[in-house]
C-alpha cells in the first residue's frame, strides 16, 4: 500500500487520468493475436482512447486501420493511419464535405450508412471534391439503434449506393451493441445475428454485389469474433483499457484495466463516509451496465469501499464497511465503470511506461463532436 | 417552425451549444433584483456556464464575486472578479500552493473548509507566499456531503482557524444540496436549515468570533435565500441557464432555458425511434433529479418525443407518439437534464444576441479539473 500511494504521488495534480503501458500493450496484442489466429482484422474504435499515442500502438500490432464515431475525430486520426472507417451516419453537408476532404487527400475513407439521404449526401460531397468515398451498409443486427432493419432492406441501399459513381460499395457494417453475456454464453445471441448476416451476404452475391468488407465486433464480443462467419474485421474500443463495465461482465480482470484515475480524499466529515475530488465531471453518471447498483467505480486501494453518489466535482464514498478509513489528503485509485467518456473529459493523461516514468499525452481528439 | 428550423441552419457544425443572450440576461436580473430587495449578496457558482463573458455579465448585475469549485477554474475566473470563493475543500499542497499565488497577487481568495487538516494545508500555504487566505467554516446542514457535523464541531474549526495568522476567519459555508421541494414547499426545509446555522452565529459570537460572511444557497433554493435569515450571501449556478431539472421541479419555466443543445437527425432506420448526433459525450447520462423516467432531456420542437437511451454519440428518441416524424439531416433543440457538465463537454458555444446574431465564445475553465 505505501509503495501504490509513493506512484500515486508522483502526479501533482488531481484528479489525474493514468494509463500503464504495460497493461495496454498486452491487451492490444492479446486481441491482436486472436484475431489473427481466426484471420479477422481488428479496425480499433478510437472513441476509447482518443490519443494519437495510443493508435500508433494498435497500428504497429496488426490493426488494418482506425475507427471513429465524429469526422473530427477522424482528420485527427489521419495522422495516424490513412484506412478510417466512421462508424457513424454522416447525413449532414458539414460532415461530408470534410469526409470528402480528407478522402480527396489520400485517407481510405469509409462510412456506415443507413439511408438514402446519408448516401445521397455522402456521393454528392464525394463527386463536388472529385474523389470517392466507401460505403458499409449498416445491417441492424438487434441493437436497433441504427441500420437497415432486414437484410432486403440493406441490398436496397447497397443498389442504391452503386449508382453513384462518387461512392465505392465496400460491404456491410453491424454492431452487436445488446450483446454483454459472458463470452461463453453469447452462442446462441451471436447465431442470432450470424443468420440475417450471412444471408445479407448471399443476398448481396446472387444480386451481382459484393460484401469485400464486413464490419463488426464491440468489447464484450471481441473473442466470439470467430462465431461470425462473414465478418471480415472488428472494431472493439474499450479493450485497450478495459473499466468496471468490462471486469464485471466478466470479460477481463482487474489487472487488465489499464487506464485508472488517481483522485485526492478531500473530506471525511460526513460520518461513515469520505469524499474525492472527482465527481460527474471525472467519472461522469454512467452506470454499471451489468451491475447498476454496484456504485460509480471501483476504489482499487479500499475494494470495500462503494462510490454512492456523484456531485460535479465530488464523490461520496461509503467506507463504513472498510477496515481502515482513508485519511484526508490521501490519494486513492478509481476504476471507472466506463472509461470511454472519463477520457473524454481529461485534455491529457499520463502514460506510466514500464520503466515506471510517467509521460504526458493528450487526449488527441477530445471534443471533437461533429 | 419553419423559423426555427432556419434559425438552427445558422450553425454549421452539430451538436452545439447555443445560449440565449436575452434569456441569460433576464434569468440573471431577476435575481439579482430578488437579492438585492432582501439585502443577501449573489456570488454566482461558475461551472454551469465556465465563460468568463458569463461571468462578467453576472458581475455587471451585481453579483458580490464569483464561486468556482476547483482551483484551475479560480485562476481564469480572476480575469472576470478579484473577489472568489472557492466552495470546495482544498486540502492538497498543490491546490493551496496555487491559492496562495491568487491571494498574493490581489486576489481576495475565499475557500470552505471542513477539516482541520485542510486549515494547515492552506495555513501553511498562505505562510509560504507571504500572503492571506479567507476561510469559511462548513456547516453540514443536511446535504450529509462536506461540513462539519454541528455548531460545536464548526465552532471547534473556527477557533483552529483563527490560531493562524496567515489565515482569515471569515464566516460560514452552507450547501443545502437536499432541498429540491417545489419554491411554495421549502419553508420547512429552510427552517430546519435556519435553526442550527442560528446557532452556529450566535455560539461564535458568544466565543468573540464574528461570521462576517455566511455563503449558502443554490438555484432551487435562490427565491427563497430570505429564508434563511442569517445568510449574507448565495451562490446559485444553474440559474443563469436553467435546465430541465430546474424546469421539472417548477424552479422555472420552459421559456427561462437559456442554453440549448442543436442536434442533427442522422437516422430514422429503427422503426419508432429517430437517432441525434448527441449522446452521453454531448448530454451525459445524468438523470432528471425529480422525473428520474422523463428520459434525457427535452426535444423542443417535438414535446411528446422522448429521448430514451444514449450511447456515447447516438441519442435515440422514441416518437411513437409524435404527429410528425422528424426527417433525416433535420435539426433538433435539445434542453438537457442537467446543463452544467454538459456545457462542460464543449470547448465553445454559440452566444445569440439579441439581435439574432450568433457570436462566437469560449468555455474559458472547461477542463480545469484541479
Amino acid at each position: 500500500m505505501v509503495t501504490t500511494d509513493r506512484k500515486l504521488r508522483d502526479v501533482e495534480a488531481t484528479p489525474a487520468l493514468i494509463v500503464d503501458a504495460a497493461k495496454v500493450a498486452r491487451n492490444v496484442e492479446r486481441l491482436a493475436a486472436y484475431a489473427m489466429s481466426h484471420g479477422i482484422g481488428v479496425r480499433p474504435h478510437t472513441k476509447t482512447h482518443k490519443s494519437l499515442g495510443m493508435a500508433r500502438r494498435q497500428i504497429q500490432a496488426g490493426a488494418v486501420g482506425l475507427t471513429t464515431a465524429k469526422v473530427g475525430e477522424a482528420e485527427v486520426m489521419a495522422e495516424a493511419s490513412s484506412d478510417l472507417l466512421i462508424a457513424y451516419p454522416t447525413v449532414d453537408e458539414y460532415r461530408c464535405r470534410r469526409l470528402a476532404k480528407l478522402a480527396r487527400g489520400g485517407v481510405t475513407v469509409r462510412v456506415a450508412a443507413d439511408s438514402t439521404e446519408g448516401v445521397e449526401a455522402l456521393a454528392g460531397a464525394a463527386r463536388a471534391a472529385g474523389t470517392r468515398i466507401g460505403v458499409l451498409v449498416d445491417l441492424d443486427v438487434g441493437f436497433h439503434r441504427t441500420g437497415a432493419p432486414s437484410p432486403s432492406a440493406a441490398l436496397e441501399l447497397a443498389q442504391h449506393v452503386t449508382r453513384h459513381p462518387s461512392l465505392r460499395l465496400d460491404g456491410l457494417f453491424l454492431y452487436p451493441g445488446h450483446v454483454w453475456a459472458p463470452s461463453d454464453q453469447q452462442a446462441g445471441e451471436l447465431e442470432r445475428i450470424d443468420a440475417p448476416l450471412s444471408e445479407s451476404v448471399d443476398l448481396w452475391n446472387r444480386s451481382g454485389l459484393e460484401a469485400g468488407v464486413v464490419s463488426g465486433g464491440s468489447t464484450p464480443t471481441a473473442y466470439q469474433s470467430h462465431l461470425l462467419t462473414r465478418q471480415t474485421e472488428i472494431r472493439p474500443g474499450t479493450y485497450i483499457y478495459n473499466d468496471m463495465n468490462t471486469v464485471r461482465a466478466g470479460f477481463c480482470s482487474l489487472d487488465d484495466c489499464a487506464a485508472t484515475i488517481v483522485c485526492t480524499i478531500v473530506s471525511t466529515a460526513a460520518p461513515g463516509k469520505v469524499v474525492i475530488d472527482g465527481g460527474t465531471k471525472t467519472l461522469t453518471s454512467d452506470r454499471n451496465v451489468t451491475a447498476p447498483d454496484s456504485g460509480h467505480g471501483l476504489v482499487v486501494e479500499y475494494p470495500d469501499a462503494t462510490i454512492t453518489r456523484l456531485s460535479e466535482e465530488h464523490g461520496e464514498i461509503d467506507v463504513a464497511r472498510c477496515e481502515r478509513r482513508p485519511r484526508i489528503g490521501e490519494r486513492v485509485t478509481v476504476i471507472p465503470n466506463h472509461i470511454c467518456p472519463c477520457v473524454n473529459l481529461q485534455d491529457a493523461f499520463w502514460l506510466r511506461r514500464e520503466d515506471g516514468g510517467l509521460e504526458p499525452m493528450r487526449v488527441d481528439t477530445r471534443g471533437r463532436l461533429s
